[in-house]
């Protein structure tokens, strides 16, 4: 007779008709506070956890950032092939100007007035020799000093070396200045300007604050402590805080990383966005199966003499080169991930439902009374219900 | 006599046998017009919300660039110390090349043939002396220009300073230039070229796109309006794009950022994914506590006189710096958020229907009737059922 | 009666007496299996394909770098203007330091000895004249050579062109050396040192592994198959690995990406954290459609001669362009995420008992009777239970 009241009802019964599981209720004490017990479990983890430590509700954004810094300092050196001298920015940062990073000039090995001519090879057991035999012309060795004329000359009374086309006289970087010539590097100050972008979120920052005034800035230094919102470094510091000793790492150079942290809660009851400043060393400082250590590189200045012939001075500029590395992840209220994580941890209180289930259904003493009245056990053959305690084991 | 039959069957069972809540139909639309309706809620959340709007479903990566910059003009200046002088890109270009970022020179204060030696300090406060007892010997004042002799020398008829070794004659930066010198450069074009990946999806894309043909590329200029795909930019207009006027920056100079958004869907059925430029200013124009405002650095070109000595131009650049930001997030269809989201809001449902039960056997009429036949109250002393009204308040 | 016994207590029972739902036990083989079955698929696509093939349980945290490198090479030439030449890393390394990059010049346009001065400009249709009047002063065409004067001068005994004021004698940059000049670069060698921090899991890493000895890095050379972990590489393998002909590339330049990844499990059960290299051409090669092909930049060197002129020699430099792009995601087990991606699993479960009571009350042969013990429905006008097949037609 259903047939004829046709599906259109039934349907709508589906539909409209409000369904509810009926439901067994177990006067015991123990099996409900576990039960409960369990659901906080669940709603401390995510109150507690997932939202207060780990703000999984918000969703994140990475940081845009530009960055511009100015060096001041002065350095003297006497040296015989210099005379005195004092450096200034223009001589002791190279490039002048570059984004991101600059690099501080304390340490170098000048080798003037080199001409494109013919010399001896530096002596090193490649480059020795006996007669030209030993010399390849157009050969150059990588660790030498230039492309093999194949000759074999003096180098000095003592001992002969091949002959190569370079910029002679050869560099001699055999001793290095100890200490630096230019120590007085660690006086140098830095002036860091950075300005960062969420474009997510639309948040600009710049970690010259608004609060503070030009007075403040102009004789302010970085200090943890006391100034940690001075955007103006003594490069000592910046050193010793990255835990080294700034003559030692002035001899050979290194690299050094100005760690800007603009990590920020952009939600309105969070704080304000303030950067975080740390140093580290990033290159490797220890010699062991360390190639090149320190930083260094090559460079000339190049002069035309009256005659029109071209000469070079060669520097190899020892230095520590300074970058900044300006990162941070901004995090604001995002729906989808808080409904993502409630979600979750939602769906485990079916679980927790399914486990004491089963433990209520075995381990307790009444289970099998429990049993029987949770269960009705449809025999197979007829549609009759046979309640048959014997029959109806079985867990959620 | 459940024991007779053992485990191995009883396991079976639970395994085997399928297992469904007994349910509670309750004839009322209102209940269950509310429960459809909430169900309806999450479900527009899901699809409407997270699909559509968020593209939960996508998992990301973001962008690897790679940036080359190419500017062409040329400047007239007509100046005292230099004469008549023609710029080109050699020129105005410091460093001639680097990576994401490029500068053209605007401004500038040129203090030519300076030489190491001896000359009195600038007049300034601290510079000021009486007799030599005002000079400290080696003494370096950081906003000093060298440093100190420890003589007290004639700066002019009417003032002395303290006389400092440094390169001289001393650079004076105190009058800028402005209009600025090289104010032509607002005229420059830049070239603009830019290829990036996104590793974990293999896509590779650049900024000159494959359907524009050379001669297009040849003549055309980038405007938001009539070419939003053309890689060259006339400065001047990128400058006011940025909101900023260039003969006004062009006096101090500064830092313009042009980014580059290159954020895809790259589902097979989104559209094509093209880069969307846009200009903002990236240091601060404000001069309210700003210090050292715009954007210039030293830099000298070194010469040798016949005799050898050397002698430097030193160049105080005013300019604008543009760095090229790249960045951009690609989406692309992932199973596993694509489960988490839909898997998250289904949890919801489960919440639904807890709390319409809690609606309808609380609030509604009939719900003690509801009640009495929704929930089996067990008695505690015997296995007996007894459904008695009053002992049988619970939700689920 | 119930309300004699007042909220106190019901609310107890609310809270502490435990609430299972009433369960029919289906002894249906195959609705069984097919329930179990689903279970099952859901269980594999957590275990398998979450937690094993997309490390769903980690959280990630992307990485920050800094890069420092140091080429070795030299190069040999013999032109006219410049006479025999050897090429050392301060001649043809560009600019002589620089992060995250690094440029060899490997071919050139020399113009030795430009004054500021005036000459005709190079022929093409749009400098060519008859007479003055086709020149118009202070006018510069973008792809000329300078400022016009306003005169129209003899460039040839055949052919007439405005005169500029420039850089004069211009440069001539329509033929270029092919072979490139210095196609001994293939040879060079460069020495990468990159150190990486993952600073959410304070993972510190460098390319330089500890398990490597200085002597085996002395005359190591990279190569995929016996030597992946070399960091010094030679340019002309590089290039090769990158898919292209060192030689091509030498005559017009290109830009090479040098890609470091250091995507790593750093779950302690996992693997050590090596980086991986790989290369690509970031510029494009193709000549369609491209401007500007390759990648040159002109810089120039300024000399002064001994009457105090100054004088220039521009070079327009062809060359490779390095760039070492350092990307990874490190991955570590996570509470958050793995709670995420289990409980959005789970809740499939329930979706799945949705679908197979649908099944099992619409498609199986005994579903009606199924349906009559499943539901009960409660009939509108009395609080009586009435179990009339007609009327229960419902799904969960």
């Amino acid at each position: 007779m259903s047939e004829t009241t046709g599906c259109g009802q039934s349907c709508l019964h589906d539909l409209l008709y409000y369904e509810t599981n009926k439901t067994l209720v177990i006067p015991s004490i123990q099996a409900g506070c576990l039960f409960r017990f369990i659901q906080l479990l669940v709603l401390l983890y995510v109150v507690g956890y997932v939202c207060v430590v780990q703000k999984a509700y918000q969703e994140t954004d990475s940081v845009i950032s530009s960055v511009s810094t100015k060096v001041k300092g002065f350095a003297f050196t006497n040296t015989s092939d210099m005379g005195p001298r004092v450096w200034d920015t223009a001589d002791y940062v190279i490039p002048p100007q570059s984004d991101n990073s600059f690099f501080v000039m304390t340490n170098m090995v000048v080798t003037p007035t080199q001409t494109q001519s013919r010399c001896p090879e530096l002596p090193s057991p490649s480059a020795t020799c006996v007669d030209d035999c030993d010399c390849t012309e157009g050969h150059s060795n990588p660790q030498g000093s230039g492309i093999q004329t194949g000759l074999c000359e003096n180098y000095s009374t003592t001992v002969q070396t091949c002959e190569v086309r370079s910029w002679c006289p050869l560099e001699i970087d055999a001793v290095l200045p100890k200490p630096a010539l230019l120590a007085a590097a660690e006086n140098y100050t830095v002036l860091i300007k950075n300005s960062i972008t969420y474009p997510k979120f639309r948040f600009h920052g710049r970690n010259i604050l608004p609060h503070i005034n030009s007075s403040y800035l102009k004789r302010c230094e970085f200090n943890h402590a006391t100034d940690p919102h001075c955007p103006i470094f003594r490069l000592k510091h910046i050193v010793s805080e990255a835990g080294e000793e700034f003559q030692d790492m002035a001899v050979m150079g290194g690299i050094i990383g100005i760690i800007i942290d603009w990590s920020c809660d952009l939600d309105s009851w969070a704080g304000k966005c303030y950067p975080k400043y740390s140093f580290s060393r990033l290159d490797n400082k220890h010699h062991v199966n360390n190639v090149a250590p320190g930083y260094n590189f090559r460079f000339a200045k190049y002069y035309r003499t009256a005659d029109g012939e071209e000469t070079r001075t060669l520097m190899k500029a020892y230095g520590i080169r300074f970058d900044v590395i300006v990162f941070g992840t901004a995090g604001k209220f995002g729906i989808v991930p808080t409904i993502v994580n409630l979600g979750a941890a939602l769906s485990f209180l079916s679980l927790v439902s399914a486990v004491s289930d089963w433990f209520i259904l075995n381990c307790m003493a009444k289970s099998d009374v429990y049993k029987k009245h949770k269960f009705t056990y449809l025999s197979d053959n007829s549609g009759t219900e046979s309640i048959s305690l014997g029959t109806s084991y079985g867990t959620e």
